[in-house]
């Protein structure tokens, strides 16, 4: 049997953070070269926004339906479903809108992701051999093999084996 | 740490089944206390329906918004939830409009679920000790225990642990 993957969305294969900073830019005219700090959450880098606008953007319906790809992602997960079995695991269950804009964002951008192998939930329960995440709370419990894929808010981390890019997934398990 | 039961949806919880039954009866005229015969399908016992019909209702916007709840299962669930760490698991992937939907439904019946353990899935690969499902499938490759939720389509089958109600699932597990 092929060993499970499970892989996240957002900061992973899908980057919000670039359209918070649209959304910022166009409410209170951040620059839109805004970088967020290393080991920073985003709204704990820009003067005017606070977690509850994060929110707010967040709960927007269409929020998640037009996020960009991250670089190199689709090309690594078509390259490993040759060798892992591989779920999108995403934490979609938080944001009641989020569901069908992820689901037919992942059916433009990941149409090789059949819908046995999304997984739209909280808790990251799931049974998988490898997991590659930008949250480590999703590694707690997690008896597999954690891969953490950079982001600026988990830059200082280093208790987990560490990816920056879908090069560096691919350089790890192909 | 609280044993994790993963609970499934439809047959279990919600009753898709007499939702059809109306629906059929609005189109086709089926007697509105139609019953399913044991050991088979919904769509094989409708001389008028077939499989895509069953898949056409499914797949409409609004389906599994207002069906009715399981007898018993909200008072189980509470009672669970004091000694496990209770999941509900359903194969929503395989139905876009189905998320919002079972969402919505879940926060008017059963408010006592936290969005942390609500899983929208395809294949059901999750880390849990107790599976209780109407559907076999879901137990191939489970290690956990798993108890079969009797609903007619699987009264014949023999090889797994049955509960044939709610209170049967709590006299077994509380």
């Amino acid at each position: 049997m092929m060993k499970r993957i499970a892989i996240d969305m957002d900061e992973v294969i899908a980057d919000p953070i670039k359209k918070f900073i649209e959304m910022f830019h166009n409410e209170y005219g951040t620059p839109l070269d805004f970088k967020v700090e290393t080991g920073k959450e985003l709204h704990e880098c820009l003067p005017e926004a606070s977690f509850e606008k994060v929110y707010e953007y967040l709960n927007q319906k269409g929020f998640f339906r037009d996020l960009e790809v991250i670089e190199g992602s689709q090309d690594a997960i078509r390259k490993l479903q040759t060798k892992y079995d591989v779920y999108i695991v995403s934490a979609a269950s938080e944001f009641r809108n989020s569901f069908t804009d992820k689901y037919d964002w992942l059916a433009e951008h990941f149409p090789f992701i059949s819908w046995e192998n999304i997984i739209f939930c909280g808790k990251k329960i799931v049974d998988v051999d490898i997991m590659i995440d930008d949250r480590i709370k999703n590694f707690v419990g997690f008896d597999g093999r954690p891969l953490l894929f950079s982001s600026p808010h988990n830059l200082l981390l280093t208790q987990y084996e560490r990816v920056d890019n879908w090069q560096q997934v691919l350089d790890k398990l192909m």
